[in-house]
């Protein structure tokens, strides 16, 4: 069980030399998976070595500059680079469009298979999962339509208590299966032996989840209760709140109560106005609410392992 | 008389962390151009400390990626930062759609005046003047639809010796703007005074030609015939001769036989094909024909001024 997230861009609004737009590279149990793709983000890819391969999914919370110039070119460079598997593109209602009529008009047609789901539903849904994880949507209060995204493990089956099991000589191999299923086991002669004495619980799921742009908005609080992870957009400090109301943006104070009435264990700030020359200040507001906030920044690593 | 060049990127295909593509800025006599405008243009402006309010024009000489999909981003970018003034693009049939229909579906309408001038002469034409600089296409041999560009100051009226002038005192102050014209002079006695011997050469002009993307294509020759500072783009070196062709771009030996054969006084290589890791060989390779090859790098400056 492990969770891998890179930090490619995490500043608002416009590029700069030294402040990418927002981008995250996430792994979970080794399913990669791009996050939002402002202009530049391929570069950012290059620089932290990320290979483009493993991204076999990308996920676009909104049709703002800042979180999608980039997916055009990355999808281009796909083609160049002779991309073989598949690539899917989950986003707003629109992206298709947008992206289709620029690789047509380009001429640059590309020959993996390219394949959009787009989203328009105002309520959280289930939209990717395979063995390894699932992917539901988090409906967001921004200025147009806008989904975060929580990431979330499968669960693993139970470990079985081998030494508890040969307590039990009519308990076989055929019957392992149940138990790392989570039933109990029934005797012959009719008792029954609890699941919970035969097997050890697995290791805890791990879940990830990304909420920008959004103003503050405790709907979303249902969506991400006790996650291990919350990167949350603090675009502004409190000193701007009426400019974060106007914008649907959150200031990092916002941010850091979303994070408290969560329960979350661990707070991610970003998306940053370019008119904080001091990030800091991001960090140092937030803990006066929720400790365990910490700042994105481009290339920072955030690794979760968990063995139980 | 001055022209100021800053090339932004000069490697060809896909963005890097350290290889930005296709873009440079250029003032002409103070007006301010911006020639084409790969991935990650907008955050080379402001690392090379370019003003974004001196660009009037923009000039995209295809519709390749790697040439304009930092194009949509700077736009939008001038809409955040509140632009008033007029903004020109000069490119391609189908720039208007793919950047209009960005800017619909993103919500990010701008509220400066926006202007398209679309391309699709095959033969050069003129397509912008001011009492400062003229600028025309010059047709390109490439997989698509491709100009390039030349910048062409406008001449300065003849200069005045006074000295020579005093000598004929019917010449009054009303004469002299036909002087500066060129016009020969009228005694009233019938004779003639020569232009040349009433007035000096104004300062020569000064052109640039921007030549990118092309495979080797000697028409291109009575377009950039003297000019004082050409880019041609060599994507490739002499040993992927073959390669070249087959996807319509030049080597740096054949850039040099243009630069050769058009007489011009120095030659910029660049869009680098990323197999070169050394960008040196390019230089080497075209000094063979031509002695005055230098190699384009991000960040670059080239001033020219002349005052006779």
């Amino acid at each position: 069980m492990s969770l891998r997230l890179t930090i490619l861009g995490c500043h608002s609004a416009t590029p700069r030399s030294h402040g990418h737009t927002s981008s995250q590279y996430l792994e979970v149990n080794n399913e990669g998976f791009l996050i939002d793709c402002g202009e530049g983000s391929q570069a950012q890819l290059r620089k932290y070595k990320i290979k483009f391969s493993r991204i076999k999914r990308i996920f676009i919370s909104h049709l703002h500059g800042d979180h999608f110039f980039g997916l055009i070119g990355l999808i281009a460079t796909f083609g160049l680079l002779n991309r073989k598997s598949e690539l899917h593109i989950h986003g707003p209602k629109g992206i298709k469009k947008i992206i289709l009529m620029q690789l047509k008009l380009t001429g640059s047609w590309v020959a993996y298979p390219l394949h959009f789901h787009e989203l328009e539903a105002m309520e959280s849904e289930l939209i990717f999962e395979n063995d390894k994880v699932e992917v539901h949507t988090i409906p967001l209060s921004h200025r147009i339509y806008t989904n975060g995204f929580l990431f979330r493990e499968k669960p693993l089956p139970r470990n079985l208590n081998m030494s508890a099991i040969s307590k039990y000589p009519e308990i076989e191999i055929c019957d392992y299966q149940n138990l790392k299923k989570g039933r109990d086991y029934k005797m012959d002669d009719g008792s029954i032996v609890p699941n919970a004495d035969l097997t050890f619980d697995p290791p805890k799921i791990l879940q990830y989840a990304y909420c920008s742009d959004t103003a503050y908005d405790e709907k979303i609080i249902p969506h991400i209760k006790g996650v291990d992870l919350l990167y949350h957009e603090s675009t502004f400090l409190e000193d701007n709140k009426d400019l974060a109301e106007i914008t649907k943006h959150a200031t990092a104070l916002e941010a850091a109560t979303i994070a408290s009435k969560a329960d979350v264990k661990q707070l991610i700030l970003g998306h940053y106005s370019s008119r904080y020359k001091d990030t800091t200040l991001f960090q140092e507001e937030a803990k006066i609410i929720f400790p365990n906030s910490v700042l994105a920044e481009a290339g920072k690593e955030f690794i979760l392992n968990n063995q139980n």
